[in-house]
């Protein structure tokens, strides 16, 4: 007997389970209750939608103060997650991400009451224009209806895209990760009882009862129900999501970024430039990975740089490896390489086209900076940089949402569909037409 | 012997071809060809990317230079198309939309000059400000970079597309209609000889040169090459484009529309509304294909409305076949039905509510329509109606680029991700960040 191709056996295989006490669910109970899941959203984000900024920013306040209200209940939840956390032996890193304390729960909270503050992205007017015909044509900007958030192991980003969902006027609904199980559950009661309290409705923030990836699976495939979806975590994630959605999918890819220092470059500014976006917090996706060094600038800049950094590992061309003598060779790997780590990519370029050329070649489209003096030579990096952010002469740092002045962010948008680079409140709606008439018809 | 699942072989089957005389290539031949014709797109996308307004103008000009001066050689190409077609059975309605005569290539050609004379849409800056620590951010418009068009039989798409596509400063791939293959290719010449006497790399604008689904499935998997893909055609097509596809997709599905004749409508005005969206071109997506009539009008309403349209089929609920002796009992499915024909559904409703519930049920987000004398009534509708275009007092056929002065259009899209309604050149770009600092480090 000869066996067929066993994916389909190996796609509906029960994948994980949060916990050990509840049996496993089959495939049909489990797609019907995401089904009903997002049915309850689709129905809620109509009152989201329309619901005044008061009502809105009434359910955000008490969501900050529900948090610091239940600091115990949560502390508890969170402990158990920990506990768990560390019987499974997660890194130290990962359990750091999960813990939740007194100073963070407070923190979130004020987050919160930040996102109170400011101004209500939905029912602005753009384009207002009256037709030869008469007609009066507006865009007006709208929630995108019910969002997806699939995410790892942090169980602040529960509150924080609640929050930002509640205040654009869409549901939203949550699949956290398995790590932070009974943390999200305390978080998203904290959420559903502030949005009872307001008057909203309990389903505009849901979470997923379950990490089971036959639900994530569900959930990324409720078309006509889910209006986009949005991977948070790392490359695999994003993969998976971008892979079997049948949503739209906004990414958040890995960040390769890269500082090009033009062979005018202020040599002091450069080092503190690549210092701080190599070293300020190395495990984000704004940081730097790949430096390239104009062939000028090199033996004057190198050797200073990586006396500067004795922390940071160097992986460089020949050229840098001729001039410093504690760099490795690079392979071909790492240039494509995102470290999140001390560690930095470096080589030397002959002028700014084979910089471009590198940069097209192995850039992720998140952030990109050039050095130099010459404003000349900063128009042509940031004309012809495809990323979500071009700088001249300041950090890869800067990509980020609060930096960049929106307040709040949902992320890092490395797809150019729809939003690209920081995701803030107005990212996060769409802009329907609408057109007032006395009359008209079309002939 | 028990035979596994056969889905991977009926994946990789030959589904067609367009040359009878060409021998089928196998998988990884068409697979590396289409990667390669994609890889050409991206490289030549970054030179359509900073190429100057003046050079894409001159390129456009010479399209429609080249229309005109081809037309012997497109009518001959055409031909062939039109006698396989014919040979082959094809529906007379999809003849028509497939014949080129000399009126129609004139038409192109001046749809062609006409996005000449619209603004370039690359390089506009939106949101310039300066940060507290001195940092100048603004967001720049730019091209998306490859976009993908997946279209059926009319070969004036090929036109429109590479022209909007040129405009906006993105490289596009072409997979139009196996009905039109040799119209397309003799089109797809005319566009890569202006592209290259204006100076700009023949690859900007490609045609697969096949209709091969297998070439079709790799076109739309080339994530990190094609940042777009656009179906253009009948559910079916958008459909299997949506599920298979790996980079992100802008659907333009199919136009349920409503008009909504409230309990206060002007009965005139209400009459030529529905007639005008009904009637005046019955196969296009904003055509009227449901109505709503508040039970308080239906009894004037109806019979008057039944008498002005003689020529359509009118499929109605117990109230309207009861006012309506020529009405026809509607089924379930007549509510979610696009007719594309002279069949119209109506429903008598309580009210307001009523008629929104039913849009937010059978509704397709395209266009929705209220008559209505009340502006509270009208702000109503347009707030609670999820749709891409929402009017009061006009009728729906208003929903197209051109009526809502966007100047040209790539379509009508129903999803809400990055566009929602009519795509004119600035959907056809994406909003890049840009930041300008003297040394500016995070701290």
């Amino acid at each position: 007997m000869v066996a067929g191709p066993a994916a389909s056996t190996a796609a509906t295989k029960p994948m994980s389970t949060d916990d050990p006490h509840v049996d496993l669910p089959d495939d049909a109970t489990l797609e019907a209750e995401v089904r009903a899941l997002a049915l309850a959203a689709r129905q809620a984000s109509r009152a989201l939608a329309i619901a005044p900024t008061a009502v809105k920013n009434a359910a955000l306040e008490r969501i900050a103060d529900g948090l610091e209200a239940s600091l115990p209940a949560l502390l508890e939840a969170n402990a158990k997650d920990l506990r768990a956390a560390e019987a499974a032996g997660l890194a130290p890193a990962m359990i750091d991400r999960l813990r939740l304390d007194e100073a963070r729960v407070r923190a979130t909270a004020e987050g919160v009451r930040a996102i109170v503050k400011l101004r209500d992205p939905v029912g602005a007017v753009a384009n207002l224009r009256t037709l030869p015909n008469g007609l009066k044509v507006e865009r007006v900007r709208v929630p995108l209806g019910v969002i997806a958030i699939v995410y790892e192991s942090r169980p602040n980003v529960t509150i924080d895209a609640a929050a930002l969902c509640i205040k654009s006027g869409n549901a939203v609904l949550l699949r956290g990760g398995k790590e932070a199980f009974f943390s999200n559950a305390a978080l998203a009661t904290i959420v559903a009882d502030a949005l009872e309290a307001a008057g909203l409705p309990r389903a505009a923030v849901s979470t997923l009862g379950t990490t089971d990836r036959r639900a994530t699976l569900a959930l990324i495939r409720q078309a006509g129900l889910v209006d986009v979806v949005i991977p948070r975590g790392g490359e695999g994630l994003i993969r998976f999501v971008s892979e079997h959605a049948r949503v739209p999918v906004i990414q958040h890819y890995k960040g390769v970024c890269h500082v090009y220092v033009a062979e005018d470059a202020e040599l002091k500014m450069a080092l503190e430039i690549v210092k701080n976006a190599k070293t300020q917090r190395p495990g984000v996706c704004n940081a730097l990975e790949t430096l390239l060094v104009d062939h000028v600038m090199a033996e004057d800049f190198l050797p200073r740089l990586a006396a500067a950094m004795p922390e940071v590992e160097l992986r460089g061309c020949d050229v840098t490896c001729a001039l410093v003598d504690r760099a490795i060779p690079a392979t071909e790997a790492d240039w494509d390489a995102e470290y999140l780590d001390l560690i930095l990519a470096v080589r030397v370029v002959r002028d700014m086209d084979e910089a471009l050329e590198h940069i097209a070649r192995h850039g992720s489209h998140h952030t990109e900076a050039i050095v130099t003096r010459d404003p000349a030579k900063g128009a042509r990096f940031t004309r012809e940089v495809d990323a979500s952010l071009v700088l001249v002469n300041a950090s890869t740092r800067f990509n980020d949402g609060f930096q960049l002045g929106l307040g709040a962010e949902m992320g890092i948008s490395t797809s150019k569909l729809h939003a690209y680079g920081p995701m803030g409140l107005e990212e996060l709606c769409t802009l329907k037409w609408v057109a007032h008439g006395e009359g008209q018809i079309r002939t």
